[in-house]
């Protein structure tokens, strides 16, 4: 399993039929390409881009805020439990070798800030306009950009 | 010393001459309000606003990110040190009552975006355009601005 | 106010009559001393600390565990709000010059072994039995201790 | 994968060959039992007990104290990069459902403290003498007594 890229998709606990469906095409595309997935592990994107990994077999990692596993959302492979609320963003982007940031809000916005204050490249889906994310328009185009930027990463 | 309002500055660890000068003098504002400064207890904006409050027999707090208090500015009187890098973003903004951001860039914004997620109030001086952001011209404004939302802040 | 020394009291939330005001005097002893008191904010040991100091114009600071100031002693002046629940554990000791530990159950004992961890001195009042704890007697022993470790500390 | 019980072992980054191979050999156990490993993910008892648990298939779980997942023993299939120094002792615990100690200093003693802090049941292999710890001689009494904690375990 070793040296296995880590992608992170953030995004909020709460979104509409229409992001949820991009978020789990985009966890889809994850998995088959065999990255692993991180996120907060919660609902909403979260929740959905994790389903769409386990639909083909990817693993997926969820950093969670708050004191019990059995927070997270049910497609979470490995759950870590941190107890230390919104402190875990900052982790969960640590860990992460590229971000993937679908829709969100305040939160997401947290961490495609904390992202970019370690130098962590962001790919963008229907996300904040933000300087230094990387816009894309679909999955696909996401986990492409992922492949030219991971060589160049440690 | 009990129950005075405590007002985060964030922005920053670099700024220009002009910012320096802003971020100074709502550091004396804050003081001479009578208020507690929490920051991030480093340069730049930081350490100016803990020079503008100290001026005027403030108090200072510093939540630093590395493992030594040796790294604080020197106008820190409280450093607390959380050798927890930018996770302790999210310590300065459940620690205030009210948030003044002064410019800044990715470091700031994730503390304005995690200051959202809590629901505390944000003015914001020459900083990010973010939804959410109270914004002023003065230090001045900024003190009588947060005047007006303590009473309603537990 | 800079470059105060900065002692953390230790000890348990729940505590005995005796123990109480063990803790209430070790806290007065501090604040006579012209120290800084640090604990973690809460019930117990850390109350009847601060409590101590404050009846002699100490300042008391709590790194609290949880997510509101409101959780703190009615004898905290400066409350850091961490939202990490023991996680903040590591931030008490790192912040303290010196540590004196008293009484106390296992959240005690991960302070003190966080302490020893970075090499911070611990003085021990009727504590764990833990290889590296100084020993003392009385309040005032501890601090006349401290006095004595302080000019080797940076 | 999901469901998996997770199993933390804790112990110094640096150890006697003697218990080197205790660690390996609780490693292996864990992984024959179908268990997940979690670590700090550093060297000594962590790396040795990942070693062994690699060399049955298991999957190993690093919580890193750092800023980098090049920090992680090479055995380490899943690195979450906290950049929190200790205070990721805490995550290592409440990520577990049952901790094993092995041997183990001051950074041992903090999570055997932190795991009794919220209840998680202890066993030590030539660890710290510490009340609530249950003691084993070795890994395969260790992996039966976590068998027959684990149904009681939500």
């Amino acid at each position: 399993m070793k040296k296995i890229p880590i992608i992170a998709i953030i995004g909020g606990a709460e979104c509409s039929r229409e992001i949820e469906k991009l978020a789990y095409e985009t966890g889809e595309e994850i998995a088959k390409a065999g990255f692993l997935l991180v996120s907060g592990g919660m609902s909403g994107v979260m929740e959905a881009a994790c389903r769409g990994a386990k639909k083909h077999g990817g693993v997926t990692i969820g950093i969670l805020p708050g004191k019990s596993k059995a927070d997270a959302n049910p497609h979470i492979d490995i759950p870590i439990v941190t107890a230390m609320s919104h402190a875990r963003n900052a982790i969960i982007v640590r860990t992460a070798d590229v971000v993937i940031a679908v829709d969100g809000k305040y939160g997401t916005l947290s961490e495609i800030s904390l992202a970019k204050c370690i130098n962590k490249p962001i790919i963008g889906l229907k996300t904040w306009d933000i300087e230094g994310i990387i816009k894309v328009n679909t999955p696909p185009e996401a986990i492409k950009k992922i492949k030219s930027l991971l060589p160049s990463i440690s």
